[in-house]
């Protein structure tokens, strides 16, 4: 069955919005590395950093009628995320879908499939990140739904939950665990802060996280080059 | 049998050359979604967009020798078009023979297989599209032909075609259709700047497409997101 | 069994530092043709170029702990070449580590596996060469082992060699012929500088290599496409 | 955080074991086109047809700790169900476990990830669907979780769910429309057998499914061979 | 524009059925190396091998309805080739359609997508070459052609053309070539069979084939293992 | 340089022999998890089980001279080793070759590259591990190296190592580890037998080997269902 779930609960906005200070290695981190979709998901220019609430839609392959459906369900602060129910690298989206995105207020699209019209997308700036970048047209004749829970890139994604995008990928935080996995974020960043200052001064890793003991009862072993055959 | 066809008839250049005006994704759509390229040929650098008449190449795998060959029979508005008879990632292109083609007038290449000194090719302004960028040396033993049909990156390309090359890919419009495809292509844009402007003023796809019948008729149901379960 | 080999013999710096001044395919084909890892290590971002010593890392998937041990073994100069002892697609390194190697001296990353933190390691510039770019977190857990011969993307690397890599991807020349190669790149250059001219001028290859008449020796044929059926 | 759910609910035992009467594709069409793993996931060896319920496991890549703590939670009729959260190539699985999940009535694995010993399995009838065969050894460090809701092969599946696997691949069935989709199942099948006998005895699938007007609407066009240029 | 070519003229029966004596290897090698799909296309099951006569179908990606179209288009001794015109893993084909074709006395199925119901395929004995074992069913919504040039598995197929499928795959042999190709394939097992007869009583392709020289010739270097360092 | 290395020291034959009670898991297991060749090397039928002596050959892509020559290198006992310089799917090795090959005593091929005439290599009892079956056609044109060090699907291969061969891929022992390495294998085999009975016995191996106080350190929690809300 075909269907859209309208006014759905989203994650609250300003918790949504504040993940983009953090980085996506940050949040996967964070959140007990967890939440990763694959890396063959990749922004289609440098640079961008997104993040906001997902409006999901689950699309027959080779077939973009749906994105046009839930173009309407979106919000200011939505990111779209559409996952085939079988695998495509077909351009299910281009630069018209993004000029339509934008006009609501969309910060970006994560689709398991393929994207046209990258060098207008880069231009106008909206952020995408695919599986691959293919011209090749899709058509409007079977149903999917909107808004209901979808595998995208291998990790569960269910409406409303946050998606952090940047160089590295994209990262799926559930909308129950959002504010608790924002403050482990920041949390995160202070200390890695403090630890690089001393890693930029010369100290070593092995000392800063007290590791040589551990790696001593484990066996490593030193050897002289000149001793070895 | 090895051979090269020389003087073979190629699509006007008028013709040919209009083309740089569209993009990959709109010609592949004005052709009736047809004669588009696998997306594993990516560009080497973004940004270059070209259109030209395919000079093909036929080679062995890892064996660059005719593109020697194929150099002397380009003439200016040219692009290279290259297919391995079985599949190769080795680096059969680089600086030097971009240089000579670049003297021939010859517009960029199009390879399905390997390329390098790409950073040499980004400087000197000479695009290509390739399977990869890698180093590995070919050798020059074994004959090919030069202006016979080919396949390349799934698509069949005569001698004379016109090859519209962006940053979504490539794009193959055979030489008799060219002059159709390209009044197409022009006529496919200008209704694409009308729907444009409605969809950045917020209308919405469902609406400009009068979508929402058809999406009732085949079954697509609203839910609250209250009522489910 | 987990070993860290300290005081490894490695290339003459002198020699090291100047491979930079040669591009990854002419080092490659300076050689003899060999060398070149697999075309899928890419660099993170491109106009990077390299080359220095090897400190080499084999470490289990997945698991990032002997990247803080191989730290301490890395003095200037050095680049450091991480091979996972089976396939892996997991983030091991990203900003944290690439200051600690800065603070060392070290002029770059290459990894058969994933890196993250790209856009931060761009900003820093420290330059990696990797199989993708992943988020996904490692554990520190299992022993590996520091400056042992490893197969990095289908070479083998021993530690002390010199790594020269670039855009066009990652070679690696031994200890015992870097003088050598050196010599000979540098001679492969000037040659190529000369024939560069030649094909700028418009001269065919076909003409400065000679190779018409092997190529109608081999039996090549030239037929004018008016004569095809 | 790492947890074991026990005394799970499984689909109806009666219920899940009838569902071995029915081909993949067939369980696969009669819930509407979903829930089929990827199709990368393939059987160690032909002939195998298993239905059961999932024990569901989350294993960190290359650590194969948690399939031993899964054995416990397994009960007669169960499938395992493994998924690494990040991709794995390794052998997490044998014919030892094999052995243990056999002595406990379950009735196979499928994991996407690789496994070995591939050839004692087919000796001893337990059979396996995965993502690769590999001998390489897992490490028993990290933990993991059982029976939580996993993505496998880029399915949800929940512990308690029906899976059904054969040559075709692998399907899972939700433990709530378990029943509805048996009866779907065998109501697919019986019409599908009054087809079978139509085709073999060489009626026309266009005039059985009466899809020649709709084809004619749609604009399909008949041509004789010798009226083509 | 979709069609559907009638009355295609094919190569001749008796040199098609001819071809079932000779293994692809063979039949490839006799044609000059040319005419062989990419190793992606394996048999669902070993040992089938035949030869026929080609009736292509262009299909849309996840599309099968075109199939239906093409069983009337088929005659005994026929072998139906299809090609998505973009990449899909999907399952178009399965044992219904086997049995239709079976009624029409064709002899197996060429497809570049997937395939299901392989058990009950090998069980009627209807031989399939495919990209993928796949259950994941299609949709019947767009239009495709039948006997129209297609590009399957990286070679062109014209409709009556030769088609020979083994265990090492299938190559094409054109409508034009396919009486000599025959012949050349005769040729080449007479004296492939001289050779096997010399092989096994233990004589060196070195000295049948009279490589020594030219190895000589070409700089090969015999060294005995005590002399290297 | 291109080299053929004679008279190459092998492993004891006594002990290479006795590999062949072991399988590929045990022994890669018993060296520490080292020397497995990466998954894709497979073999072409099911069944094949071999040790013995590796006489490696390095190849050109596409090229299979090399071939010819490396045959007189080989005695009884032999398993030959072929590595491309760059990736290959070219079908290398035919049944002509393993006629050849078989009158010198050799036992199979482990090639990272395509093979052809799988079905007869069956049929004659000559086992292969391949990258892919492939019958495309190779040239002989250009040298290569045969008993040189090869790195084959990601492992180091120097000439008369031992390698081992099974269902489960291809594992390789370095000459001076072989003795040491059998007999841990002996000793693994028989501690398998011991744990094997225990499990078929119901025994869990989470008492077999002691892991609950472990599991419990590390932080698992035993969750009942009916308390997850």
């Amino acid at each position: 069955m075909s269907i859209v779930v309208q006014n759905i609960e989203r994650a609250d906005a300003s918790v949504a919005d504040a993940f983009a200070r953090f980085g996506v290695a940050t949040v996967h981190e964070a959140q007990g590395r967890k939440g990763l979709m694959q890396p063959h998901v990749r922004p289609i220019y440098r640079r961008a950093h997104i993040a906001g609430t997902a409006v999901t839609v689950s699309v027959p392959p080779c077939d973009n009628w749906m994105l046009h459906v839930a173009v309407e369900q979106c919000q200011p602060g939505d990111i779209l995320v559409v996952a085939p129910t079988s695998a495509s690298d077909a351009g299910y989206f281009g630069e018209l879908l993004a000029s339509s995105l934008m006009a609501r207020g969309v910060r970006g699209l994560i689709i398991d499939a393929g994207v046209r019209d990258v060098a207008e997308l880069e231009v106008i700036g909206f952020p995408v990140w695919s599986k691959c970048i293919s011209a090749q047209g899709t058509v409007k004749e079977t149903l999917g739904s909107v808004n209901v829970p979808v595998v995208c890139a291998g990790q569960l994604v269910n409406p409303g939950d946050v998606i952090v995008a940047d160089d590295d990928g994209v990262c799926v935080v559930t909308r129950a665990e959002a504010a608790d996995v924002l403050a482990k974020s920041a949390a995160r960043e202070d200390k890695e802060a403090a630890v690089r200052k001393r890693l930029q001064a010369g100290e070593l890793g092995l000392d800063i996280y007290a590791m040589r003991d551990r790696l001593k009862a484990k066996g490593l072993a030193y050897i002289d080059a000149a001793n070895r055959d």
